[in-house]
């Protein structure tokens, strides 16, 4: 009864009000099956957030042009951003269909995601019935399946409550700020009744099963190390980089990335070198550094071993399997010392942490985190959201 | 016993070989008075090391001069370097001895360094009296006392054994290297006989005494708002800024500094909104940002209230006194919203946290962090320590 009592005692209304959701809760909770489907209250939505990418070749071009006409991500002229998308993305497809092509044709991020949001889904139901059922879903922001398309998908499941769980464990404006931008523009369009209750987890970087995961990870890549130098290997913690005007303005991303690394390095007793390092720097303007690209190439030659984490993504995608992998150890003339950890993927801790943290928020009465003001009152938009609590009030049908 | 035991079995020598530090250790657990003085063994001498300041306006010269002259700071030309620094502390030298009078006639550095480090040791003859009496020290990069000054009194004093303590909890090759690296030149000059035994604590930006000090002065200094607003009051943790050549050497600090900043967060259950921004940047090059000035610039208008966080030194000093208290706040047309948090100066939870950080530095084998090998593989200097097992070596005397 702690979580109904919680969201009644936030109500804006009254504090003897009782919502429609709070009655279905209440239903949920003398249910005597867990994953019984209630008809009137419809299951509870959990949405993972992510920028996606093409599952298929064919579908690069298309994630190109949503990528750069994405105003948040690079905030240029509204009026001719769509015109520069089309003729950037028409100019890079070849390029980028290749990257695909010789990781296997397309990207597995969808089916990762779907795989990990079915799952915590399946924990949700034995660990907070009093949500079920609940049912999966994937929103991307530059491949399918798009906001647009999922949103329909969920108004014609009857889905009268839903999380926006991003999966970026990171806040950044222009990755969680964006999906968060893309929601509000579908709630508007396609569900102005507001028959979704939705509610957001925005940033994650602590999350126990994140941490633990990771640490398992580094852990088991190093015993394919020699166990002589297994102790000696760097770790370079790498994450997608950020413009530094992007930082300038006070994102929340760097701070929180190494809020991560450092919860991992404690885990592992800080028994092995680390840094931090960034990623995937585009284009002629400054980026925040070091760059993992030269900071492994100057440490390589004399190194024991270099162990790469992927720390910022939380399934395998373009940057891993290509960029490091192909580009960065491949191509190293010291590649027999080089190691790239696994991805978190389908690992079992990780997906328990990421239920959790779902369980924490529905027990909660938090629609938002105390941060996510501040992101969006100092992040860059063309078209942002105007009202977090008008985006994340509970409906009063 | 643990102590010797442990510091036995990590002898180079052999397993069997107990040296006369050990010794000493050894005969200090079996006196009955844990502060009795040993003549053979010598007191064990702390040694606060940090870049300090002038005492006196009078000192301000000698200060800047001392500073510009530092190549580990200021990565130019060694040759021309002295030249160049003697110009620019002559050039600088009106205008900060000018901030100095402002901010009471000096910097207070001494003075809280000189306290700090006498209440770690009083602590430590209770908490670990093997290692009693403990005599302690000051040892500043640009003010007096400098290095050279500090290593002769305790060459007087019979210092056997030494813990070079940096002041930054968090490393940096510019802050902590350069001390550090200083440190190796006076021994060698000074004491080439090795009579001194060092290890040093290289970083310590997860220490508990340090974490909860910090949120206890944030608690305190939020109370001085009024209540309608206190929880609205935006935290902005300041550090001092790093230039971008530097950061993207791979410089440790931009990370951990974050580390301690979402661990004081974590302290407050996110209660406030936060963010880190970087401060006293200078010159025509890019810095880290996003800059505290312009944040709170951009914030003041509309925020209830903004408190600044000096995260990154453990003291007052100018950045505090001066670049916070009478640039930001005094300056703003907001000042009425804007508030400092006390540095943490003599507050005895961080008085406490930095005598069991050195309690469990010399329980250990330690005698440098895992990390710092990597840190000055990374770091730039013209004069470096060349190995860093020769200079934390035990005396074999």
């Amino acid at each position: 009864m702690l979580a109904v009592s919680k969201v009644a005692a936030a109500s804006p209304v009254s504090s003897f009000y009782i919502g429609p959701l709070e009655r279905c809760s209440v239903r949920r909770l003398l249910s005597t099956s867990a994953t019984r489907f209630n008809a009137k209250c419809g299951p509870t939505g959990i949405v993972f957030m992510n920028m996606g990418g093409p599952s298929s070749v064919e579908e690069t071009h298309d994630f190109l042009y949503q990528l750069f006409a994405d105003n948040d991500l690079i905030p240029i002229s509204k009026n001719y951003q769509p015109a520069i998308a089309k003729w950037i993305a028409k100019f890079r497809t070849p390029k980028i269909e290749k990257q695909y092509r010789e990781i296997g044709g397309g990207s597995p991020i969808r089916r990762w995601s779907e795989y990990q949001a079915k799952k915590v889904c399946e924990i949700l139901e034995e660990t907070h019935p009093q949500g079920a059922p609940y049912k999966p879903y994937v929103a991307f922001r530059y491949a399918r399946p798009l906001t647009d398309e999922t949103y329909k998908e969920m108004l014609k499941d009857g889905v009268k409550r839903a999380v926006a769980f991003t999966q970026y464990p990171h806040f950044s404006y222009s990755t969680t700020g964006s999906s968060i931008n893309e929601l509000w523009r579908q709630i508007k369009q396609l569900d102005p009744q507001r028959t979704i209750q939705w509610s957001t987890i925005d940033r994650w970087p602590a999350n126990r099963g994140l941490i633990d995961a990771f640490a398992e990870n580094i852990e088991a890549k190093l015993l394919e190390f020699p166990e002589s130098v297994r102790d000696k290997v760097v770790l370079l913690f790498s994450a997608h980089s950020l413009p530094m005007d992007v930082v300038n303005t006070g994102d929340a991303y760097p701070a929180e990335v190494a809020a991560t690394v450092y919860h991992v390095m404690s885990k592992l007793n800080f028994k092995n070198q680390y840094r931090l390092t960034w990623q995937s720097q585009v284009g002629p303007k400054p980026w925040l550094g070091p760059q993992t690209a030269k900071i492994a190439e100057q440490l390589a030659p004399t190194a024991d071993g270099l162990l790469f984490i992927p720390i910022a993504f939380t399934s395998d995608h373009i940057e891993t399997l290509h960029e490091v992998d192909l580009g960065i150890i491949d191509e190293s003339p010291h590649s027999a010392k080089l190691k790239r950890c696994e991805s978190l993927n389908g690992n079992e801790t990780f997906i328990r942490g990421m239920a959790e943290e779902v369980k924490e928020h529905l027990e909660s009465a938090e629609r938002y985190s105390k941060q996510l003001p501040l992101d969006f009152k100092l992040g860059k938009s063309n078209d942002p959201v105007q009202d977090l609590d008008e985006m994340f009030q509970p409906t009063k049908a």
